[in-house]
């Protein structure tokens, strides 16, 4: 059960609801019309919540748990325990989504402009947007509709943002144009000058940086990620990416559409990410790259070379993921011949 | 000596004093009732002050320094220059932190409500709380007494804070609950929904986050250290555990008490990291691991795999210490000798 | 063409301006009275622009692009397209840098102190100094002139600022003494208490940390950087150095001048680095270290050792470059040859 201080389940919903809103074929001898009240994990789950099993590891919670109803694969179902309802479907986490987001939709946003902020008065903020206490819209910012700016979140000069985006507390944006339905979590920096310099004994020149940064549609960016501008190109987030908390994207950096980008990742300046790929937690990359279309890059990679579309990399240098690991198992051969 | 814009030293206190302070007992032919001044370094202290020996790469220093009295390891006593007065004990970096605590003792808070702090009606703020300019506390937040809220901290609905806690300026806290006497230092981000999607080639669908942060008592955050709630479990932090700037704790991850995690790690979904374990800068951990007690997590290392109780491990892949650095070893053996 | 929501241009210049500006020479047969609007990319700039080619990767563009006028190092002139006016010097990026910045000269500062701005009675702002919305200056603070306070900047007790200092929105400053013309971008954390803890099963016991930050002039820190004063000596960051975003200076560090430490790097307690050192993205370094002046430390290496002056070391742990690679493409030939 959700803790009432931050959560209101809606609901109740019969299973039958549920089945429609994931897509799942209701499993045999159960009572369609049951009422079920919240989702829980497996662990916690009781008669009256729905629950999910879509990872092994967690089988054994899954045969002992309590839950009312599971969402579950079908080629699962027979771990079950006994009086469970199923909800079967080929991808339960995507199925689980779909039941959460029934119980606990986005809650509706009051349009209240805290007494606090603060607007310059050629700002433009669209209708049925809530600002919170602190938060600061410089001149000439466009906010579209039903936006969420929350507290002390400063957003400067001349920012577009589009209709439906969540700006969390205490965010940065500047140079930059957003979509519609972004969500830009607490303390991620967007827009500033990036690590531009000519480099020289005499001093290190600043580069003026006279880009913009680019966030498609349905993008989210994690908590303390840092984006800088382009230097004269822009930097790039295409739609519906996912970046998490505490990654870097430097100047130039294009990142297509559908990329997952795990947290503290750091892109170097100009490298160019093709559609869908994933780069897991603290990969990291040089700059003027090319990654291509729905690559793979293992955890703590450093990537240093160009990546086919699809390819697997990992290691430091990286290379395809399966020399990557022979050499490792080669490594750990030899020692233990020598070893003793 | 302190800068006198920053800091202000109590005392003086005499060598009696000192000694009782920290259990250290006091060297051979030296004045109990000499009074000394402040605490400073072994290469700025003067003979007002005191200093401490611990780690064996400063003898030099230590047989060089002005110091007027020393926190020293009995064994190591024998390095002393002429004239300084020792505090011999068991642990003397442990023996410092009591005599810089009594010189400078935690400022006694004045409880003070900015003007321009904004507190929602249904909040409640403890009794000898100080909250500072631009703080923002939300509906129905719960702030035990003597807490410092910092300038333009964002506190979201229904948090909960325990007695004597200090939020550092531009901290976030949301969905969280939190125990007494915790440190959430400048920037730190508690609570976002973290990074559950459903992937897929149509989409990636957000996953509803319906846990919670909870931190137990003591427990300090670094500096822009991103911790996410929990997804429906809860993302937890043991009592006592200190935690370094620009760490990463996703969603579900359960950290033990007493564990010491170091900058820029970072932890992913689910893991469970047991009492005591130590986790030293960079490294990096995948998700839905076991983490045993007592571990020993290398700098950088990248762990795949459950970790035994006081197991070292290290490298990426992480493998035992001992086996890491043979391989490490080997690897150099075999270039030197095809080198030349 | 840069955007206009968000830049400016001053200008046109003539060729010949232009050439003064960055010291080069203007090649054969062009007008140097002919005038130039704009800076731009090789593969975005017209007849009216200038740009600049630096980075042999890029050489298609060059040979392709429309530029009207572009700086070139002379051995690369060949290759320019016919009818592009050429800057002939031998530093093409540190010249465009001196174009761009006659260009896009630094905006006058506007002196106004923004109306929700908070600071207290005791502190002290310049002459010609512009205070952001939701800035919090502190007791006895000193600020030079000409500096710019981003909105919902925390600035602590007794900080010290020098002239046209630029502190971005969401920063925070405590226990630190900045020199002239510092840029602190939004969100660094500058001054927190470090990790200072003598560890122990009883409990790891907090040292009061009792230093101070030093930063010199012309240095620059990045967005989301963690900065924490020192512990009794001071942590320092010397004239001139480029620090990145998201990059951790633990307490005690000192880095000398003219540095580039490029993001996500980490270094730990009390470790000493050389003029002129560059750290490359992720880097760690543990602590204790001495790096020598000039040292060059590749991407991801993980230093356990000292440096010398000029020494360029990569890999984790970390060795001469050319032995870490030597044992890269060792350890790739094993597996080769074994393989099948």
């Amino acid at each position: 059960m959700t803790d009432k201080r931050f959560y209101t389940a809606s609901g109740p919903f019969t299973l039958h609801q549920l089945a429609e809103t994931c897509g799942a074929e209701i499993g045999e001898d159960v009572a369609a019309d049951a009422l079920y009240h919240d989702v829980a994990p497996l662990d916690d789950a009781g008669a009256k919540d729905v629950s999910f099993f879509d990872n092994k590891l967690y089988a054994e919670s899954f045969a002992a748990s309590s839950a009312g109803a599971c969402l579950v694969h079908p080629s699962l179902a027979g771990k079950a325990p006994k009086g469970m309802a199923l909800l079967l479907c080929g991808e339960p986490y995507r199925g689980y989504a779909k039941v959460a987001r029934l119980f606990y939709p986005a809650p509706r946003l009051e349009p209240v402009i805290s007494r606090s902020a603060i607007i310059e008065d050629t700002a433009v903020v669209g209708e049925g947007c809530r600002v919170d206490a602190g938060a600061y819209i410089s001149h000439r910012v466009e906010i579209g509709a039903n936006c969420h700016i929350g507290a002390n979140v400063a957003i400067g000069e001349g920012v577009v943002i589009g209709g439906a985006c969540l700006i969390k507390p205490n965010a940065t944006l500047a140079y930059c144009i957003l979509g519609a339905r972004v969500t830009i979590h607490a303390g991620a920096r967007i827009g500033q000058d990036g690590f531009g310099f000519a480099l020289g004994p005499e001093g290190h020149l600043k580069v003026p940086q006279l880009g913009r940064v680019i966030i498609e549609d349905d993008v989210e960016i994690g908590a303390n990620a840092t984006i800088d501008r382009g230097s004269g190109p822009d930097t790039l987030v295409g739609a519906g990416t996912k970046i998490d908390n505490l990654v870097q994207l430097a100047h130039n950096v294009k990142i297509g559409r559908g990329c997952v980008i795990v947290s503290q990742v750091g892109i170097s300046g100009s490298t160019n990410v093709g559609d869908g790929a994933i780069m897991a937690g603290q990969a990291g990359l040089t700059g003027h790259l090319t990654i291509g279309a729905g690559a793979k890059i293992a955890a703590q990679s450093g990537v240093m070379r160009d990546v086919e579309p699809g390819e697997e990399v990992g290691g430091s240098p990286a290379k395809p993921v399966r020399e990557w690991l022979k050499g490792v198992a080669t490594l750990e051969r030899i020692v233990r011949k020598k070893g003793g």
